[in-house]
């Protein structure tokens, strides 16, 4: 088992989709990743900011589950970084209604003394320059370096972006994000494009439409879970990357076959984030769930024909 | 082996993506099945009817590949159907520029005697009361009809569409005609309701994204090969319709297992479809080449987590 360090927002969300909408609820991208990877039972830490708004039992969500907390800083004048969203009736689009950085603006991480030879890195969506210097504290040079970032720090921090992009192992992106960021439509050139940044691995997440691993000529397709209802997306992609870094620090083995295997990892983690508002299903998530949901997987894309 | 019929337009096209653009080339759904169902050497029948200005070279294009053409009448003094569309940019929306029936118009299809026995009947995209008519021709009951169709009926035929789901066991249907046949946006709840209309098995065409396969409870999900460009999609639902039907007449297996199996070969067919203009790929498609992307579509989508 490999330690991993989880950079990323936590946050308190309102979100409103076609089903119902919250108060401020408990989110944020290392949140969701934390969560996720805790499903592995691996030595985790977290790297974020919070204000003094932000209730002890969240952080407790979260060393209960063997993620260190001593990492997110705990701002008590400040206030806990605030985002609100609207999604639309296809679930495929949303407006952002608010977002307030709060203490983020002025965030400056400390990976824990004790992570620093942590043999993966999960950088969560922030700013780039955050990311960045994560990555500079590491003592060892981590066997695997996992980005996940957003269309915003495209618009508005891209060469900072570009920097720690040519740092990394893996990206993981949207198909949308993959698109602008390339400029290119097709997702096999946007993908091939990405590896001349820097990442030998492309991971493109399509949403309701599953997710591509790209390493060179190799291409791997996860399908989504066909899903009757789709609750909340909020989180999916941030449960997905945590699945898929969780699944790769338990396993200790990043090579491309085993990548595969940390997809599928990520995508049934995030079927089952995308079941309730925010946070609630990936608390209540049981192992024999997740099992149970990985055989689906297999019988939703295994087939049998024999080529010799 | 079992016999196949095959019902469709037999057609000339004008095709206009931004790749380019072509002249009246052949066309029409009973053409692209027959030539995807000729890679597995069925004893295939196609009836359609086509007009005196079809040039007997086309026709040859099919009998050369064992699709028995008697029954694809010949109305000398009557103009083919001809179709013309323009792609976007995006390949997934197109704009029909023209639709002349000519001798579709009053189109009365006639089975040819040696088929009206065969267990695999393919209605193919035509107005539901020809494919009605086609089925009350078998004087046997086929083992496995399988429907497929177009919102154009959706909207000017419903009740005869209506008459003919009903009576089928499979219908390839693309995503949208699915949301648009059912008023459901979940493609999970839509299969459901197409599932009350009659048929056991429903397939979702999602294009680039992919086909899902429902039966009951049960789901398979069949994902495109993600390529770098594809060229003309004219034809690709009709070519992946075709691979499903020929290898299901080829291996005389029309089990839910060995539909999937039948999902991937259209998939792969579809795949080389849309690499060049209309039906010349499929013209002089190669089965070594088959194979060899059999071969790929495992690597996409085969991986190896053991559950106990």
């Amino acid at each position: 088992m490999s330690k991993l360090v989880i950079v990323g927002t936590v946050a308190f969300d309102a979100i409103e989709t076609p089903f119902g909408k919250t108060d401020k609820i408990l989110g944020g991208a290392a949140t969701y990743i934390g969560l996720a990877a805790s499903q592995f039972n691996v030595d985790a830490a977290a790297v974020s900011v919070v204000g003094g708004d932000f209730p002890q039992e969240y952080l407790n969500l979260l060393s209960d589950r063997h993620v260190d907390v001593s990492g997110i800083e705990v701002v008590k004048e400040g206030k806990t970084f605030f985002w609100s969203g609207k999604y639309h009736n296809d679930m495929n689009t949303r407006d952002t209604l608010a977002t307030e950085l709060n203490v983020l603006a002025d965030f400056k991480p400390v990976v824990p003394e004790a992570y620093r030879n942590a043999k993966i890195v999960m950088l969560g969506n922030l700013h780039p320059l955050v990311q960045l210097s994560v990555l500079e504290q590491m003592e060892t040079k981590p066997e695997l370096v996992i980005l996940d970032t957003m269309n915003f720090w495209m618009d508005c921090a891209l060469d900072d972006l570009l920097t720690v992009i040519k740092k990394v192992d893996v990206i993981t992106i949207n198909d949308e994000e993959a698109r602008q960021l390339t400029g290119e439509y097709s997702l096999v050139v946007a993908a091939r494009k990405i590896h001349d940044m820097g990442p030998k691995y492309v991971v493109i997440k399509k949403g309701e439409h599953g997710a591509l691993l790209f390493h060179n000529a190799k291409v791997f397709y996860a399908p989504a879970l066909p899903l009757e209802e789709v609750f909340d997306p909020t989180g999916a992609g941030d449960t997905f990357a945590g699945g898929f870094a969780g699944f790769l620090a338990k396993s200790d083995d990043v090579s491309f076959e085993n990548m595969k295997n940390a997809v599928i990892y990520g995508s049934t983690l995030a079927s089952f984030c995308v079941e309730k508002f925010g946070t609630e299903r990936m608390v209540n998530l049981k192992s024999n769930e997740v099992h149970k949901r990985l055989q689906q997987f297999k019988n939703l894309t295994q087939f049998d024909i024999e080529l010799t």
